[in-house]
Parts: structure tokens; C-alpha cells; sequence
């Protein structure tokens, strides 16, 4: 069993949990385009590969999952799930399993507006967001949205990192700044992240790890802690099922005076999935166990203790003339 | 030898590296107002302090200093640094040391206008920064300074994280919004940050290291490669014996086209320190030195190699029912 991470980065728990659960039955390799990714090192073995915009950057994957005997692969990145998603049938030719959701998917929740119209279709609470200023500016006379919002692209990065905006000023001149913003109403609730796993084979959500986020730094969710609640488990089965999500995924919610609003997915192991991990919920081996042909029985609400509060600091490593 | 480290918060790894070299021969300390502040747990034993503001702060610290017979205290978060300076004498009344600069240079440090103003009267070469924007529109007219600039506050923080702005709109808009905003030229070169240490009874510096920070995530400097050179070096020793720095410091400097500029300077262990530690500068050992009365030799330029590259990544710690 020999699992690959691609983009691996500055994940170096992701890779090491990876290791550990292997436990030398099966070997981690990693990627990634640069040596000063530290997390490389901390797999049994790693390739520096090019740009994933690189026109060759399939094949050299390609040829590492055959060389190396590769069971599953996954990235650890954005913009590369829709990449390996849409090259699954490559990867299956070959006998590696792409861990990870379908294409559709992936290129929907990297789309903020994309993603808040099936949301809103689905009638799962969310955060009102608009692409057009104008239609904005109508409901803030109406009445349905008021300020502090939020301003951000819906896809990609801005040059301008201003996010809550509280006139319409600063909306003009963002606007004027950059293309493909959008406003999307301030959700004034507790944060909440969510590391799911849905079983590659059945297709049931087979594990939530769900955790408030505890803000303390500007911008930087550095604490969490673990709690557990029936209802916010069954929306997150719900959502889940009804989109069709497979393998990992991160859900970022709000809770608003006991109401979950649904704000973001990322389909792929979230940067908080370590406190997920060292609370029990276990996600390597529910993808080594499908890898092996298994399917997972649901431990949902089984497989962690609340009250575990996770506490986020600066490690290093060092390495001489990379 | 007991060292107490007020306001550990994430430093995990300077409290790691004082137990470790201490060890054994005397205890390490950490305070911090939150239990979670994972830094506290890396010590020999903690203190919850009330916030740094309270009316029996100071109170609070000298009583720790007396029942654990603590030889030097320092702090790692920029407002308390004056404050201990403030109190130099409550310390040394009881045998404590205070690590650090005295009251006026603190808050020089502090305060990016006056430490420019003290760079252009000293005649170093550093970012022209201006409080009045009416002076700065007259500079720019004149052709003496060019978009884009910095835009941030003299000290403290502001309510907008804009930092880089391209036009007199965005200008305006911003000092519309906040007080106490600063207009910084924009220096164009190589980021480099150093780490120095002070002798504190022979007021020469002992150690320097200094490294070339390579960035790689938005705003973030998360890479660095060590370097030496000797012209740095000299005008590090020079700016540092002018302004009076004492003890540990860490310097923001740019080199442009091979001419440093002085950019900003912290009195106390930077976020970055622990690559300096990894290679061979540990300062730690040059306090413990200085507590127990004995002058450390100048090592500038010989305690560490040049091309040793650090990687940061993020490490938890769990605990349970805080």
C-alpha cells in the first residue's frame, strides 16, 4: 500500500500521519514544486516535479505513481483537485485511485458565487453574496443586507487584501481595483470547521470531526475546540450526500443563534484537520482501509471526545544549501 | 539560575530552548494571561497573570520573581517591553534581572515615525515615512517619491489591513478611515532580518545572524537562508552601539542594490530567532552567561554557517478541558 501526496508544502502533519499509519507497511511520497517544501521531507521519499501549469506535469505524476507502485493519490492544494479529478481515468488505468471528489464538484466549491447559488437552490442556510455591486446597493436600501460585508474574489486572490467593508465607498474603490469580486454578507456567528470523510466506497459519511474556532490572532484561526452536536452531524450528512462529495472534505459553518449556515468546502484535508487527527478521528487509515478495498462503518460521533482544545504554533526544520 | 518569560503565548520553541539550555540547573518560568497559550506547557512550570493592562500586573510578576527566585525576566510581545523597562528598578530590588532595552529606546523601537526620525537625523539610510499626507502629495509632485508606498499605522494596528497602496484615492480613503496612519516608502529589495545579541555587561555586540527571508506565502515570511557579511555585520555594530540596544534585539533591514536600510527594530526575540538558534547562535546561552555575571566573548561571524535554509510549518498541542 503506497499512498502519494501532491503539493505537499508546508503539511508536514498531513505526511507524517500518513507514515505513521502505514507504519512501514507501505511507503509515502511526496511532491512538490519546490525543495523548501518542508513536508517532503518528512515522507519516505519525495520528487521535486514543475509547475503544476506545466505542460508535462500529468505525465511525471503519471510516471511516478507507476514507478513507485502508487495505491491512492491526493493533493493537498486547490487549484490541483479539479487537475486530478478530471485525469481519474489515467490515474485508474494504472490501478492508482484518485482520493477526492468529482470534477463538477471540486470546480464548484472553489467557486464562491457558483457555490452559493446550489446552496441557495438546496435551501441550506448561507451567506447572501452578490457579483454585481448594483444588485447589492438595491438590497441595502431594501433592507436585506447591511453593513459590515465582505468583499473578496470569488475564485483566486486580489491585490487588495481588504476584506469587511463597511460603506459603500470602499466598495466602489475595490471594485474599480480589481475584476471578480464578490460582496457576501458578514455571518456575525460562532466559526465552526468540520473534517469529513465520505466513504470512497459505500459513499456514506463515515466521520465528522466538527470544532469552534476559537479566533485569538487577526485573520488566523490558531485555537479550536472539539464539541459534538446531533444536529449539526445530520446537516453535514445531508449537505454532503446531496452534492455527492467523496473522501475528505473541510466545511467551514456559522452557528447563528443555533442555526447553521453553510459557508465554504474545500475538498480536500483542511488546515485544521491535525486537531481532527490528534483527537482520534483517524481519516489516514478510513483511506488506506478503502484503498485496501474495504469499506469503512460509520463512527460518526464515536470516534472523538469533546472539550479538546487545539493550540496552533511555529515549527522549523532546517536543511544546508537546498 | 531561574528564568521567567512573561507572555509565552505560541513561542513554544524560545521556552524550549531555554529549558533546554538550562538543563537542568535551574527552572524556566512562563506566564501568559490564556491557558491557551500552548508556550506555557514547554516550561518547568506556569503562571496565569491577569492582562498586561491590569492595575496589579506589575504586583503579580515581582511576587513570581520572589517565590521563584527568578535571575533575569524578559517578555516576547512589544507593549510589555517598555513596561518592564519602566520597572527596571522593582527588579533589581529583589534580585531580578530585566533582559532588555531601556524605557526610551523601547518606545523609539516602537514608534516606526520616530525611529525614522532618528534614522535620518543619525544619517542611516532607511524608508522616507511620512504622519502628514500633505507633505508626502508635495514629495511626490517633486518627483522625491513614487507609488507604490506603505500605508500602515505609526504604532499599533488599524481597523483596514490594507498595506500597498497605488494611488492618492486609496490614501485618502484609508486616512479617512484611522488615526495615527503613516505613508512609508516602498523599499524594492532583498528582506533581511537579523538577529543580535548585546553583551549586557559589556554593552558590545557579541552575536549577529543574519539571513536572506525568501517569500513564499502572502505576507508571510516562512522561508530564509543564512548569509554573512562582514560590511552588514559593521554597520550593524554601528547602528546598535548609537542607538544603545541591550540584550536581545531583532533588525528589519533591506538590502537595495547592495546598500542596507534599516527598516524596523524589534527589542526582543523575533518570530524568526529560532532559525538563528537551529544554526549555531544560541543567545540563550549568552544570557545565562550574563545572568551569572560573566562578559561573553564577540563571536560575529563565527557561531553559525552561511546556506542553511529554514522551512516553517505549523505543529499542535491538544489539551483537554481548559
Amino acid at each position: 500500500m503506497n499512498i502519494l501526496i501532491l503539493s505537499a508544502g508546508t503539511r508536514n502533519k498531513i505526511v507524517e500521519y500518513f507514515v505513521s499509519t502505514l507504519n512501514g507497511t507501505g511507503k509515502v511520497i511526496a511532491t512538490d514544486m519546490s525543495s523548501l517544501a518542508p513536508a517532503i521531507y518528512e515522507a519516505d521519499k519525495y520528487y521535486i516535479v514543475p509547475k503544476m501549469t506545466s505542460p508535462d506535469y500529468m505525465d511525471t505524476i503519471i510516471d511516478i505513481c507507476q514507478k513507485e507502485k502508487i495505491d491512492g493519490v491526493l493533493s493537498l492544494i486547490d487549484p490541483e483537485l479539479s487537475l486530478l479529478a478530471k485525469n481519474e481515468n489515467l490515474f485508474e488505468a494504472i490501478g492508482t485511485k484518485v482520493i477526492g471528489s468529482a470534477y463538477d464538484l471540486c470546480e464548484m466549491s472553489l467557486d464562491k458565487y457558483q457555490m452559493y447559488l446550489w446552496l441557495k437552490e438546496h435551501q441550506y442556510k448561507c451567506a447572501k453574496s452578490y457579483m454585481d455591486k448594483m444588485d447589492f446597493y438595491k438590497d441595502v436600501e431594501n433592507g436585506k443586507i447591511t453593513y459590515p460585508v465582505f468583499v473578496k474574489p470569488a475564485r483566486g486572490s486580489a491585490s487588495i487584501a481588504i476584506s469587511k467593508v463597511y460603506d459603500k465607498e470602499t466598495v466602489e474603490l475595490l471594485f474599480a481595483h480589481d475584476d471578480g469580486l464578490m460582496i457576501q454578507e458578514y455571518l456575525n456567528g460562532q466559526e465552526i470547521g468540520a473534517d469529513v470523510y465520505i466513504d470512497m466506497i459505500s459513499g456514506q459519511v463515515v466521520s465528522i470531526f466538527t470544532k469552534k474556532k476559537i479566533k485569538m490572532r487577526a485573520g488566523e484561526t490558531d485555537k479550536a475546540v472539539s464539541f459534538k452536536d446531533d444536529k449539526l452531524f445530520e446537516l453535514i450528512k445531508k449537505f454532503v450526500s446531496e452534492a455527492g462529495y467523496r473522501g475528505q472534505i473541510d466545511i467551514d459553518i456559522f452557528d447563528i443563534n443555533g442555526e447553521y449556515y453553510i459557508s465554504e468546502v474545500n475538498p480536500r484535508f483542511g488546515g485544521g484537520y491535525p486537531h481532527a487527527y490528534e483527537c482520534g478521528a483517524d481519516h489516514m487509515n478510513l483511506i488506506v482501509h478503502n484503498l485496501e478495498g474495504n469499506k469503512n462503518e460509520c463512527v460518526v460521533g464515536k470516534n472523538y471526545d469533546d472539550g479538546i482544545y487545539m493550540m496552533k504554533y511555529n515549527e522549523i526544520m532546517i536543511q544546508q544549501n537546498r
